[in-house]
């Protein structure tokens, strides 16, 4: 048109990302895979909004969750704000349809949450988590389970070389009692859970800062942390550090059994081990802890990370749901494979491309094109009759695998011609029966 | 713990739901179908952020839009909005990528948007939206297709009959032409656009009101969009109606390509039907435009809605990007088979439940389980070692099909009880080998 208009410049907000058909193609394909692991184990999906009340977020999370909080008021004058992660609106859900749900309720939920961080490398204002939790059981069975579905889903995923590190919070709890330093495991937690990034001195500093442990309380903590070895053998010096604690006492029955159920699975020990250094700073983790590092990648930190909890919904209920469970951080996940050259770089979802170069047939190749889904095969048609190099260049840059090609001559012979675009290769085919056709496809894609 | 503590009231928000297992499974299903039908077509996924700059998102969608979207200030000073459709955020994308994305691109997108509009029955805030678009291309070869997809689409979601209403934009501007009311087509677009709900009078009022058409115009427009009876009798009477006008003509023509093609590709009269009262009120339509209905449900209105553009992107590039596309309204089609009932009611993604029962074998029970999965058969394991009775009802409630009933006697004769839950039938098998094992239990499920 002649009229003059400014044009809005296109573009994503700052820690926003927009997926590309080579990205969203194996995203998809993970979260598809995801949630085949989860059934697998009868889990059930759920879903719930994007936007909560504010005051069912806030306070839930922490002070930093609170400040990166998507918050502001709707048109009807409610104070509103985007979900920050899923756990928090599974707390609300099994309070709200407890009757409903019944117990156990294993339940996946994979959404995108939002969070108004810093971006780094990496990192997004948006990301999809998953989720997933057992609630209303306090049986080991469930923690075990939570480790071989984290376990499944990497191994399904194809990520690599993995480890999940366990531990169990009442081993450490044990140590504190026999240490005099119950009253302040809160302190101790949150300092312990940075002994990764700023190493032992600084957190021996902080113990004696903001848990006013001694040095001696201190170096007791920090041997305790440094514990290394096989899970027997941590397990072997676990036992004197917590004698006589009845909760650290179970903490160390319960890792037993957690590594027994995860061996009887077939569960490797260099894929899980104890790990008495993680802690998992939230407060509300009371039994088994866990953190999962590629092997290749430990520096982007933990990608599935969940824990034991005693009360999940006790801010909105006074019905008592303990529960386990962790979480996938999929988009995490995702530029650590991209990063790593781990994804495909397909282009398309459609195996086969059928050119259209006989301007007049566009119905018969509609009808055989058709015919073909019906067989179950993925058939992309190109829409333009257009000269067959161009048709065929479209392919290779989308990543096709065959070209089903079928011009004047072969329509009148009903003979197609089948180009292998990797190698160039090609054969023929009758188009008709188009079972046999279909069959012949398949045999050449393999 | 004795702290007194104010409970927050666990709620949603207005508009707003939460999405039970019994839900959440068939939802979830429908987009897993609606995945295979895109992709069976070439269709590649793309996702882009929630959130987009609020000149991004106002002005496209009318002002009904603007009023209806969620706008706020982000803790940077920024005006953000959450997208309110998918479409826009496609213009945005294809503007900002079109050297990388290159034509034809087909892409389709399933994710939320939200409305602030007030909800009514079976319309919420927040709902799944399922487009698909062919960019770059202005061949018929694409406006078929869309039919097709929707076609399938429909058929794969077992919806139960459906009529897809097809019409051109070209055949109105073509009438309006020939009748002298070309300059005022937006206006009389908007009138006829409301011809099922306010009935023809009103129609006629308006008309004259806001397109300043005479009775006489009225009369001929409106005997236009009355027109009835098969595709080919439709076309027969429309022919003389846009004689001698250029664009009427092509439009025309059109019809006859597009019909055509779903004839070759086998899609019955009977579900795509000309339907010259379609107009689709927006304004960016050029050509073939789409309604679909369901036989049983017609009142909810369209549950599949598109058409062809001349232009998607012209607010963000200079670069022409025509193409043609729809949305399928997932969750209103999801409200709509809820209240036919057409849903399934089962609350478990697995269809076998191992109880737990004999108390010291665990780790066997784990040990079994973990082959059964890897033999790719979903298991639900029951965590607590309770007895049988309790954990039968527990599967009976959730809609697991069968029980594999193994207690210390079935341990250690290894064979496992298989107990049908529908009928209460029981059976034995062996628990070894595996494999075996696999298949007996696939025998039983059908």
């Amino acid at each position: 048109m002649s009229e003059k208009r400014q044009l809005i410049q296109p573009r994503t907000l700052k820690g926003f990302r927009d997926y590309l058909p080579t990205a969203a193609i194996p995203r998809e394909a993970m979260m598809e895979t995801a949630r085949g692991v989860f059934q697998s184990y009868g889990f059930v999906p759920i879903d719930t909004p994007a936007l909560e009340y504010e005051e069912i977020l806030t306070g839930k999370g922490g002070e930093e969750s609170d400040k990166q909080m998507f918050r502001f008021e709707d048109a009807g004058g409610r104070k509103v704000a985007m979900r920050f992660d899923l756990t928090v609106p599974l707390a609300r859900y099994v309070a709200q349809y407890a009757g409903e749900l019944g117990t156990p309720f294993k339940r996946y939920h994979i959404a995108p949450v939002w969070r108004g961080e810093n971006p780094q490398r990496g990192r997004y204002r948006e990301f999809v988590q998953c989720d997933f939790d057992t609630v209303g059981t306090t049986s080991m069975t469930a923690d075990i389970e939570t480790a071989l579905v984290i376990h499944d889903l990497l191994v399904a995923l194809d990520v690599g070389e993995f480890t999940i590190h366990l531990n169990n919070r009442k081993v450490l709890s044990g140590l504190l009692e026999r240490l005099g330093l119950s009253e302040r495991s809160a302190e101790v937690l949150r300092a312990l859970d940075k002994l990764a990034k700023i190493g032992p001195e600084k957190v021996s500093a902080e113990l004696q800062k903001t848990a006013g442990a001694s040095p001696d309380q201190c170096a007791k903590v920090l041997a305790f942390a440094a514990l290394e070895g096989d899970t027997e053998a941590v397990i072997a010096q676990l036992e004197p550090l917590v004698a006589g604690s009845e909760i650290g006492e179970r903490g160390v029955a319960e890792l037993r059994e957690l590594f027994g159920g995860l061996a009887a699975a077939g569960v490797t020990e260099g894929r899980a081990r104890l790990d008495v250094s993680i802690a998992r700073g939230l407060d509300y983790y009371t039994g088994t802890v866990y953190e999962t590092f590629l092997d290749a990648l430990p520096e982007i930190g933990s990608i599935s990370s969940g824990g034991r909890y005693d009360e999940l919904a006790n801010l909105y209920t006074k019905q008592e749901l303990p529960g386990v469970g962790a979480s996938l951080g999929l988009d995490r996940l995702f530029g650590a494979l991209e990063h790593l050259g781990k994804l495909p770089t397909r282009n398309t979802t459609a195996r086969i491309l059928v050119p259209f170069f006989a301007e007049d047939r566009r119905d018969d190749y509609l009808r055989l094109v058709t015919a073909l889904r019906r067989e179950g095969l993925a058939v992309e048609f190109y829409p333009d009759p257009k000269k067959l190099g161009a048709q065929l260049k479209y392919a290779d840059k989308r990543g096709h695998e065959l070209a089903l090609i079928l011009g004047e001559d072969e329509w009148r012979s009903g003979t197609a011609q089948v180009k292998q675009l990797a190698t160039g290769e090609t054969s023929t085919l009758p188009i008709e029966p188009i079972g046999a056709l279909a069959d012949g496809l398949r045999g050449i894609l393999g």
